[in-house]
C-alpha cells in the first residue's frame, strides 16, 4: 500500500534556547496571555490593550451601559444583603470586632473591580479561612488576653496573604494551585464545615467560656462539660431560626424543582435574604425584648464611619513573624484554590476562560491594600459567587454596587446592628455550613476526601490543610513514578498493534516482545521501568518457552515517552546494553521530538545505533522478522543492528 | 489492505478488586519479589526459599566455598585497612570519641552480611551523614558542654534511624528513596564534601575553638579570625600528609591510564592502604617525636575491648525527642539514598539486581543493632564499597572478614592509635572529601546540583538537605503538570499520523484537527490541559483560516493517556461540551484499558457515545472525512455522530 517509506526525523535538534523557551512558556504562560496584542502594530493600540490586560476594568467599562447596569444593580444589592450577616458572622469565627467584616465588604470589592477579570466573582470573607487563620494567630497571642495585639496581627497576616497571592499570581506560579486538588479542598472544606458548625453550639447555648482548640474532641469536650451553663432561651431563639433558615433553603430547593429555572434566580435571591431577615428580626427582638437581661448575648458596639486605616499597626516583631507568615500563607493558599477554582467554574458555565494567574494578582492587590484599611482576609466565597450569579449579574460591578451599600451601612446604620443576638449569627454560619458538608461528593472521592476530613476534624485546621497538600502531592507523586508498562501484539491483518490485556484477540509476534512504555522517563521511575522491563522479559519467556521460539527480539515503543531526563537516559543505555548482553536485540519504536533531542544531544544515540530505531512499531517488527529469518538461516547472527539496516535498505529498494 | 474492521473493547471493565491489587502490585512490589517461590509446590521447599529470601545469607553460603573464600579474604583485608582510619576521622567530624568509629566497623557488617542482598557493599559510616548528624544533635545538646548525653541522643538517633529504614524497607515504600534524584545526591554531597574540607582547616592549623555551624560563612570565619592561633608545625605537617595522599591518587590514575584495567584493581588496594599507612606513620612520628610538646593535637586514649552495651543508654526524654527523631530520620534517608544507589549501581555492573525494599530491611536491622552496641550511623559508603569491588570481593563474606579485623584491632591494637595525630585524620578526610565534589557531573545538571550545593553551603546541612528533596519534589511535580499536547498530520501514503513538529512533511487533514494527549490526565494538569486544547485549536484555525475550510473535527489521540481520574474525566467531558457548543464534532482515538474503564464506570462513556471513540486515529479520520463530504453535501449537518456510526456500519458492509 505504501509506496515512500518514512524515517525517523534525525535533522538537528532544536536549539537550546528554543527548547528553554518552549518549556518557560508551558510552564508558566500556558494560555498565552499575550497573545491578543503580540500581532498588534500600533504602539498606541497596544499601550491600550496592555493597559487593559493588566487592568480589566479599562476593558470593560468603556463598553459598560446603562442595561448592564440593571442587571448588576439587583445583584449587587442581593449580595450586599448577604453581606452584612456574612460578614458580622465570620468576624466573630475569626475572633474579630465583628465591624471588620462589614469593612472587609467595602474596600476589597472595589480593588478586585478594578484587577479582577472574572464577571461572576463576589468578594467577601469565607468560614473556613476565618477559623484557620484565628487557629494559627491564637497560637501567638490568645484573642481574649490581648485582643488590640491579636487584631494588629490579624492585619499583618493580611498583608503576607496580600504579598504572597500577588508573588504567586505575578511569577505565574499558578500552578502550584492546581496541585490542591478538588477532592483534597471538599474534603478540606467539608472538615471545616464540621468543626464551624459544632462549634456554633456556643453561641448556641450561650456559653461564655469555650476552647480555642479546632478538633472535633476538644470541641465537644468544650460543650458537654459546661451543661450547667447552658442557656435554654438561647438555644431555643436558635433551633427556630436555624429552622427558618434551613426552611428557606428548602423552599429554594422545592421550587426549582417545580418551575424550573426561570424561578430558580428569584429563588436564590429569597435564600440570600433569609438570613439579612433574621439579623433584622433578631435585632428588634432583642432591642425590645431587653435581650441581655434574659441572657441573650448581643454583638456588642459597632462604631458609624468607614474603613479607618490599619497600616500603622502592621507588626513586623521578629516573635510573631512566624506565626504571621505561616497564616498569611496557609489562608493565602486556602483562599486562593477556593477562589479561582470558582471562578473558573462559573467562567466554564458561560464558556469564557479565567487567567489563574491575573485573578491570584487581583486577590493578592485586595488583600494588601485590606490590610492597609482595617480589612482581613477576603476571596471569592462560593455561596456569594453563586448568588451573585443567580441574581443575574453582568460584570465586576456588581462588586462595585455592594460596596456602595456597605459603605451606606457603614456610615449610617452599622449601629442598628449592634443588637444582633450572637444566637442569630450561630444560626446563619449553621445554616451556611450545612450546605457545605458534601456526602455525595465524598462518595466517590471517598479516600482523598477521608484524609482531609478526619485530619481536620480530630486535628488542628492548619494540620489538616497540611495534610490534605501532602497527599495530593504524594498521589501525584506515586502516579509518576509508577508510569504503566504493557505487552502488546499485533491487532490480526493490520498494522496496529494494542495492547493485549485490553484487546485478547491481539496476537503475539514469534520471537518479539513488543513492550510500551507510558509516560515520561526520569529519575523517579527509572528504577521501575528497568525492573518492569524484566519482569515482561521473565513472564514473557515463561509463557513462550513451552510453544514457540525464545524472545530474539525486543521493541520498545516509545509513542507515549513524552520526555526523558538525563537518569532516564542513563537507564535507557543501561538497559539497552545489559538485554543485549543477553544476546536479544533491541530496538526502539517513534520516540518523540523531546525524546529524539535528548538523545541526539548526550550522543546516546551512536551507542544505539540510528539503525535500531523505527518510526512505527510496524516498522521495527519488520525489521525483526527480517532478522530472524536471517538469524536462522546463518547460525551466526551477531550483527544484528547491520542486518536491521540492510533490511531497511532493501525495503527502499523494493519500493 | 485490512480486511478485518477492529473495534475498541467496551467488553465489561476489570473490577474494582483486579485493578486495586494491580495498582498495589505495580506501587509496592514493582520487582515481583515472591515469583522465585510462588510456582514451588512442596511445603518445605517454599520455607527454604522464604528463608532464604528473608535472610539472604542462607542463599550464598550453602553455596560457599574456598576459592571464593581467598577474594574475600583478600578484600575484607583491604577494606578493614581503610575502615581504621576513616572510622576514626568519621567519628571525629561527627563529635564522637574515636573509639565508636572502630565499633561501627564491626558488629553493623556482620548483621549487614546477615540480612543484605548485595555482594559488593562494604559497610561502613559515611562523612556526609557524619556531620548532618551532628550538626542536628548539636541543636539540642553541645558535644563539648555534655558529652555523654550527646553520645546517648548519638545512639537514639542511629536507633530511630534502624526503625525509619526497617520500617520503609517493610512496608515497601522504596518509592519514596527514588524521589531523591541523582543529581540531588550529587550536588548534596559536593556540598557536604566542601563545608567538611574547610572544616578541616581547624585540623590543619590545629585550632582549639572551632565554630559548631557548618555553612561556609561561619566556618571561613572561624578559621581567619584565630591567625595568632595557627600553629605551623601542624599545618606543615598537614599539607605533607595531604600531598602523599593525593599523589598516591595521582599515581593510581596514571597507572590505570598506562597499564588498563589489569593494574587497577592492585592501584585501588594502594588507593585503600595509603590512609592506613599516613596514619601509622603520623602515629610513629607522633610517638617518637612527643608531638603533644610541639602543639599537634592527638586523639587521646583508645580503649582495648569490643562493643561495650548502649542499650540502657537510648534516651526517650520528650525534650530531645525532636532532635534525636528528625536526625535519625533525616541522616537515615540520606544513608539509604547513597547505600541504595551504590548497591544498584554495583549490582548492575555485574547484571544482577537488587531489591532496595530488601537491602532497607538490611540497612534497618544494621543500625537498630548498632544503637545498641556503640555504633552510630552505618551505610553502604561509596569509596569502601568501590575498593571493595576493586580489590575482588565476591560475597558478603568481605564484610565478616573485614568485622574479624576489626574485632582483632579492638581487642590488641586499638591503644596503639591513641598516638594518631588530628592532623592526619583532617589530611585524610580532606584527601576523601576533595575526590566527591564532583566538577564534571555539575556541568550537566547544573540547576538542581547548584541549588542544593548551594543551600549546603551556605545555610546549614538540614537546611540544604530539605531544600534538594523540595527541589526534586517540584520538579517531578512540574512534570506532570504540564503534559505535552502535540498537533498530528499525516505522513503522505501512509496511516501513520506524527507530530508535525517533529516531521515537518506531515500534513494537516482538512477540516480536521488531530490533537495527541499525553502522559495520564488528572487534577493536577487538567486545567493546563483544557486550556491547551483551546490553545491549539485558535491556533490552528488562524493558520488554516486563510487557505482550507474551517475546523470541523476535532480528533484527541487519547494513545499516551496512561489513565485519567475523576477530576479528569469531569474536565474531559466538559471540553467535549463546549467543543461541540460551537458546532465542532470530538471524537477519541484509542483509549487505552485504564480510560477505557474509568470512562465505562462513570458513565461518561454514553455522554460521548460509543460510536465517537474509534480503535486508531486513521479510523477516526475516516470517519471525520465521511462526516465532512456527508456535511457538505446536506446544509443541515447537526446529528453528527448517528452519521459517523453510519460510516462504521458501511464499511463494515463494504468489508
Amino acid at each position: 500500500m505504501a509506496n515512500v517509506i518514512h524515517k525517523v526525523n534525525f535533522s538537528n535538534p532544536r536549539s537550546f534556547s528554543t527548547t528553554v523557551k518552549s518549556d518557560l512558556k508551558e510552564t508558566f504562560f500556558p494560555d498565552d496571555p499575550f497573545r491578543q496584542f503580540k500581532n498588534e502594530t500600533s504602539a498606541l493600540r497596544k499601550a491600550t490593550k496592555t493597559v487593559q490586560y493588566f487592568l480589566p476594568v479599562f476593558e470593560w467599562l468603556p463598553k459598560y451601559n446603562f442595561k448592564l447596569f440593571r442587571y448588576d444593580i439587583l445583584a449587587g444589592i442581593t449580595i450586599a444583603c448577604l453581606a452584612v450577616p456574612q460578614g458580622i458572622s465570620y468576624a466573630k469565627l475569626a475572633n474579630l470586632p465583628p465591624i471588620l467584616g462589614l469593612y472587609s465588604s467595602f474596600i476589597p470589592p472595589l480593588i478586585y473591580a478594578i484587577f479582577g477579570s472574572s464577571k461572576d466573582i463576589a468578594v467577601g470573607t469565607i468560614a473556613s479561612a476565618s477559623v484557620l487563620l484565628a487557629s494559627v494567630i491564637d497560637q501567638a497571642v490568645s484573642a481574649k488576653d490581648n485582643p488590640t495585639l491579636y487584631l494588629h496581627l490579624v492585619f499583618t497576616a493580611t498583608f503576607f496573604t496580600g504579598i504572597f497571592q500577588f508573588a504567586l499570581g505575578f511569577f505565574r506560579l499558578g500552578i502550584l494551585v492546581d496541585f490542591l486538588s478538588h477532592s483534597t479542598i471538599i474534603g478540606f472544606m467539608s472538615g471545616a464545615a464540621t468543626i464551624i458548625c459544632l462549634q456554633q453550639l456556643k453561641g448556641m447555648f450561650g456559653l461564655v467560656h469555650f476552647t480555642s482548640k479546632t478538633d472535633v474532641i476538644s470541641v465537644l469536650r468544650s460543650v458537654f462539660s459546661q451543661t450547667h451553663y447552658w442557656r435554654w432561651k438561647s438555644a431555643l431563639a436558635g433551633v427556630c431560626f436555624l429552622v427558618f433558615l434551613l426552611a428557606t433553603k428548602e423552599v429554594k430547593l422545592r421550587k426549582i424543582l417545580i418551575c424550573g429555572v426561570c424561578r430558580k434566580r428569584r429563588s436564590q435571591v429569597y435564600t440570600a435574604l433569609a438570613p439579612t431577615l433574621t439579623v433584622v428580626i433578631g435585632c428588634l427582638v432583642a432591642y425590645f425584648g431587653h435581650a441581655d437581661k434574659h441572657g441573650i448575648q448581643i454583638v456588642g458596639p459597632l462604631k458609624k464611619g468607614i474603613n479607618p486605616s490599619s497600616i500603622q499597626f502592621l507588626n513586623f516583631d521578629p516573635e510573631y513573624l512566624p506565626y504571621t507568615i505561616k497564616a498569611g500563607i496557609m489562608t493565602g493558599f486556602l483562599a486562593l484554590a477556593e477562589g479561582i477554582a470558582i471562578a473558573r467554574s462559573f467562567a466554564t458555565m458561560k464558556n469564557n476562560q479565567i487567567d489563574g494567574n491575573k485573578e491570584m494578582v487581583a486577590f493578592g492587590m485586595m488583600n494588601l491594600v485590606g490590610s492597609f484599611t482595617s480589612c482581613y482576609l477576603t476571596t471569592g466565597p462560593f455561596s456569594k459567587t453563586a448568588v451573585n450569579y443567580s441574581a443575574g449579574c453582568k460584570t465586576a460591578m456588581s462588586n462595585v454596587v455592594m460596596a456602595v451599600c456597605m459603605m451606606l451601612t457603614l456610615l449610617f446604620i452599622a449601629p442598628a446592628f449592634s443588637y444582633t443576638p450572637l444566637v442569630t449569627l450561630s444560626a446563619i454560619i449553621m445554616a451556611a455550613m450545612l450546605g457545605l458538608i458534601e456526602y455525595e461528593e465524598a462518595y466517590h472521592i471517598y479516600k482523598v476526601w477521608m484524609s482531609a476530613y478526619l485530619g481536620v476534624i480530630f486535628l488542628s485546621m492548619d494540620v489538616g490543610l497540611m495534610i490534605s497538600i501532602g497527599l495530593s502531592i504524594i498521589r501525584a507523586l506515586i502516579c509518576v513514578a509508577r508510569p504503566p508498562i504493557s505487552n502488546l501484539g499485533n491487532m490480526s491483518n493490520s498494522e496496529m498493534y494494542r495492547d493485549i490485556e485490553q484487546y485478547p484477540s491481539a496476537e503475539r509476534v514469534p520471537g518479539v516482545l513488543i513492550l510500551q512504555l507510558g509516560s515520561r522517563i526520569y529519575f523517579a521511575n527509572c528504577t521501575y521501568v528497568r525492573e518492569r522491563i524484566s519482569r515482561w522479559m521473565d513472564h514473557e519467556q515463561s509463557i513462550r518457552d513451552s510453544n514457540s521460539a525464545d524472545i530474539e527480539n525486543i521493541i520498545l515503543d516509545m509513542g507515549g515517552v513524552t520526555t526523558i531526563d538525563i537518569t532516564g537516559i542513563g537507564m535507557l543505555t543501561e538497559v539497552l546494553k545489559s538485554i543485549e548482553r543477553k544476546g536479544i536485540n533491541v530496538v526502539l519504536a517513534n520516540p518523540k521530538i523531546e525524546v529524539i533531542e535528548k538523545l541526539m544531544l548526550s550522543n546516546v544515540i551512536e551507542t544505539i545505533g540510528k539503525d535500531s530505531i523505527f518510526l512505527s512499531v510496524s516498522d521495527a517488527v519488520e525489521a525483526c522478522r527480517f532478522n530472524l529469518r536471517s538469524s536462522k538461516k546463518q547460525v551466526d547472527g551477531s550483527d544484528t543492528t547491520n542486518k536491521i539496516n540492510k533490511v531497511e535498505n532493501s525495503t527502499n529498494d523494493i519500493v
